[in-house]
């Protein structure tokens, strides 16, 4: 019992599976936490901002335990945990909250103010965020655990639909956030940047949310070939017909209701010559000109403070080149941040319990071995249209 | 061109096709409106408030033009008009409304304060809400229809889908507001009372909005069979088994997050028993039993100030015994009134456009020609799981 | 240390200061919460459905210790409390609430599903509300206190506002839901039915949200004074010329855009004849009858499910006949409930602590020892324009 | 009757006074609109945009009648005008609009989509924004007056507080819509950056939307000094004691809930040596800084798609250098664009009538003849604490 295995970022670009120990309800501050449970890790997804560690990115340091997107059983609860117990089947959302101070009374759990000593906001198996240790791993701690986690009703009906279920822990209440903060509601026509898990997710969650047409656009063919194979309009940023071009030939407007960016920071410019160089306000602008007036833009997207990777000065320390006199001029708004997950979380549990969200075929799940970890790192960084998942013990492979 | 009929209410419950007046640019003071214009009749529909009518439950005087749910096509245009055509294809909200007064501003159409001399809120064809013409007829008129209107953006694309779009006047907005106003959003679980028309709307619009399940009772056996089939969840009213041991038996819960109200003032107990005598707060208090704390409850079912043929004094003046301290309890609220059409209708066009809502099956749109209205209005008034949608000039029967 | 006084209902209208036993870290269930600390309580305050209970129109039980409206210093905390010292002065939510639950995690605390057996919400020395022990008294425990409590950022500085500051705990948040509710906002006219210390609180708030006037209305002369003495218009009940009508003497129109109900289940009929007996749902209706069209009514006066002295059958199941059809006609909505404190308390302390509400002038704090709590019960019982608070320790007396 | 009299932008940064045509009832495109009324100007007020014009920071041509800020009476109308008459006193919103377009119905009426052929948003007297005739004149047309016009209930009261009403058309409503969009409320900490009159009006509507405390920033002592004046807190920015510390002087922590930006583009750096310098992002960086997590900015100080007198080529077609991962990390939100003056000015019209908002005094109105006006803009330009009115008929100055 005392033996677990994990993910460990080796840096130069690499993932290696390595013995790591075992959980105790301890935080990363050497205090024993009662308010916390261990849990087996039923499955565990990769995501694209581990790859902005793993690429050099950020100032992750080696010898981090990644992943954040985590599903378990529970096997040990603290002393103080009162509304769960053994064998629980439980989504961990990927935000730490305490549950206690302001922003986490007011839903705000994306910007907890206590769990993490360096700013708001905490997370597991992330640099700069207080230090959690990752659960792309046969076993994780949870704290706050009442306040955390979200309990599966039913434990079989649960492991037959783990593969959507794998999504509510980061990937479908991100791409859920980007749209409900877009303003996607009924009839909406929606324009998603970016064709990747959490671009397809905010896709999925545009159309639940009852919106008329998804266009998703991306420069990879692969990506976009699965778009248009799950239901959604596609434009290809490779082409160079512009963007307003491509959606005007679709609705007979070049504009949209609603617009998300699910790129950020490491966005390309568009067509055939710009696709080439990083443009880190590329998608942004790109926004601005493609949403009608008064429109709202959500910006699931990371854009980070540091960037020591970027191409130049301004942009190593987060600041882009943003058009925002045309924004101004259209009455957008524009919202950002990381997803508070426990605002939406049950909502789509009950969403998928019930089908109305094909969450797994819409990203790609593709379930793999914890050994296989980093060839799934490397498939993902090269672009397949997938959304790998670890099954570190092989209860999702039947 | 000078000639006109339509659908007039004589009394004793009983309607006739009659030759009436050709439409003019006049108001029912007798001004000359060239904020107006006169539409040729594509499609109008009999609706359930026009049975309230009918069967004398309202003061409505005999010789009175009925209909409220009406598309056409303009054929002449008010010298102050601006934004429309002849030719142009629209659907007319079923609220009479100015645009100028304060409630239309703030988008309370359904109580516009200028149109209706007699209290705020008016409608064409129907008693005590401005003496407007109605509108089952070949020929009628709509006033300040620059505001009004929703001009269809594409004839052919319109014409290929007006069973749909023609329950965009009233129908599908009314069961619309209400899924809104109860809250329902991804995830939700509702209970709809009444599978008539609007019932049916409302549970439309609540998959459209993202609901995880629908629930919707009647007693009507014929009526659940057609909910059943275009695949909501059903409760059986005038089984002894109570509404919430129905709603537990789908759900593991006795509870819904939210509840609609579409039945009205005319509503009957629960039961085998209760199934047999108006109970004209029997919805009212069960929806409170059946609705989770915290909950909303959308009301767009009629409730009146003023009802001659309820069965005691307090329901004659709009009165109900209401288990008011339950609601209490549950932190309940209550959401009432007419249907403000044209906050919604625009996005409902869109979603019947991009064939996300297919409001025509799950309603039972039956079209019939004019002649036949009587035929409709009884076959309704018995029960019948239809929307009966007059086409005046046989331009949908092709 | 281990003694303690508490204020006691007795039966036949009477309370009295017995001793009572020293709180423990232990809940109504008989378990140990860690998640606990004890106060000394510094402040509290009687409360008008204290009074529901003493004069016996509820099912409360001799020997209840009464007080859901504390301040208090910490003087020992659960292992499990990470926010919270010794020391710290904090307002107590009068709504247990547990802070893991999907209703506390919606902020909807005033219904938190877990910490009364009997039905959703929790409180403090109240009936049915889970057992939970009062706290007029000397000292008193309270649970999940990292979530319920609002600690005061400066000793000094709370002390010297403690008479403010203490209506935190329920009557100002109170009035405010009941102010939000109802939609108040810069520029609205407001009616407030009943100058108690919750009316006299939702006036206050609805002056502090913008509120260009608020007409307060009562039949009690003495509280009419004070309410205008504060600042605010009044409608004298006791008159026979109509609510509308005063309204009207003031605003030039009988109707305001938001009504708020601070009176509940104990009300009287309106004019000299009708203000004489019971009529439950008298205000609910004049309140229909004086708000605008589309307007929003917010009903924190109590409603309850049972009431064993109410005049009538139906009365004491919680049933009012309600003119139900004329909110419908005029498109109202209606919001009632226990206040979830919590989602408004540290505001309204940021409102206190910059001088921006004066809310123990407007509501007459007026300090008492414990000893004199049966007076206080008693002249608050007979009308009194004033809140009393009671002052265990004899801290405010200075 | 045929006279008038207006200011003119006649080049190099200056105003006259000259002869211009009495106002038609015909739009910019030459069409008669009868739904448009004549006004003879009761006051109308310098704004700062104005100045932008002035200045040569846009590309407004030579003969440009200015003036978007107007309150007059009623001296001529349309023939489609239903609820005004001759004699009426009217704000007139700086915003044209229809009023029957989507975005008009919508309440978005700063970007309505039919009055200005070159792109979404009309107003009077200004660059690119549809050609219509200003104000800063003896007389002025209206279109679509009865959607676009607030009449003053009493013409007598009106003129009584004229100082205040004049407010309404642009300075009040615009302060306010960065506030509501800030998320201000009760009890909220408040930021604004400039004390110009956009500035004074977004504290003056702060305070009255229930804030705790409003700090307002600004290098201009004369400025600064007023703002304390009429009790507002201050930040000196062309102090070297960074605005963090500033803030953090005053409210113990150096952010603030809710900021809002009163700049716009033509921003300059904080601090002794930034002061000297434009620096266009200079304001929304400092308020990503200072601004709580999960915070919302509003941005009602204007930005520009093209700037041709701005320092760098980036700065000339309106692309900023935003520190935009910051804003991120914090999950702020923003929201820019024209303020759609006809959603507030009711509102706010009822908290001036009622003595809820000396709006007046906070901007420091002094009333001025028209031959006054190139007198005003030169001292405004200067950086007087002042708002300038014209009174071009002598009403205001009895």
């Amino acid at each position: 019992m005392a033996a677990n295995r994990g993910v460990v970022y080796v840096g130069d670009g690499r993932v290696e599976v390595q013995s790591i120990s075992f959980p105790k309800l301890v935080d990363p501050r050497g205090r024993n936490i009662e308010h916390g449970v261990i849990l087996k890790v039923v499955s565990t997804n990769i995501c694209g901002s581990d790859q902005h560690m793993v690429r050099g990115r950020t100032t992750a340091q080696k010898g981090l335990v990644l992943g954040h997107e985590i599903t378990g059983e529970v096997i040990e609860v603290g002393r103080d945990v009162e509304t769960l117990r053994s064998g629980d089947l439980v989504s961990v959302p990927f935000n730490v909250a305490c549950g206690r101070c302001r922003t986490c009374k007011e839903q705000d759990t994306g910007v907890c103010l206590t769990v993490n000593p360096a700013r708001p906001g905490g997370a597991y198996g992330y640099v700069d965020m207080g230090d959690w240790i990752g659960g792309q791993a046969e076993y994780v701690m949870v704290p706050y655990a009442d306040f955390n986690l979200l309990r599966f009703p039913d434990r079989d009906q649960a492991l037959a639909k783990i593969r959507d279920l794998t999504c509510l822990s980061d990937i479908l209440p991100t791409g859920y956030h980007g749209a409900v903060r877009a303003g996607v509601g009924p009839g909406s026509t929606v324009y998603v940047a970016g064709a990747g898990p959490v671009g397809m997710a905010a896709a999925a969650s545009a159309r639940l949310l009852g919106a008329a047409v998804v266009i998703v656009g991306d420069m990879n063919p692969l990506r976009l070939a699965h778009a248009r194979k799950v239901g959604f309009e596609t434009a290809d940023l490779s082409l160079d017909a512009t963007l307003g071009e491509q959606i005007a030939a679709l609705l007979g407007t070049p504009e949209v209701d609603c617009a998300i960016d699910a790129v950020g920071f490491e966005a390309r410019g568009h067509g055939a010559a710009g696709s080439q160089a990083e443009a880190p306000a590329a998608v942004l602008n790109a926004l601005m000109e493609v949403t009608r007036v008064a429109g709202r833009i959500g910006i699931p997207g990371l854009y980070v403070t540091d960037d020591p990777g970027a191409a130049d000065a301004a942009a190593q320390r987060g600041s882009l080149s943003v058009r925002f006199g045309l924004g101004w001029a259209k009455a957008h708004s524009f919202h950002t941040g990381q997803t508070p997950v426990i605002k939406y979380n049950r909502a789509l549990m009950q969403a998928i319990l019930w089908d109305r969200i094909n969450i797994a075929e819409v990203v790609g799940v593709q379930v793999i071995s914890l050994d296989a970890a980093p060839e799934g790192y490397a498939a993902f960084d090269a672009g397949a249209p997938k959304k790998f998942v670890i099954d570190p013990h092989a209860m999702l492979a039947r």
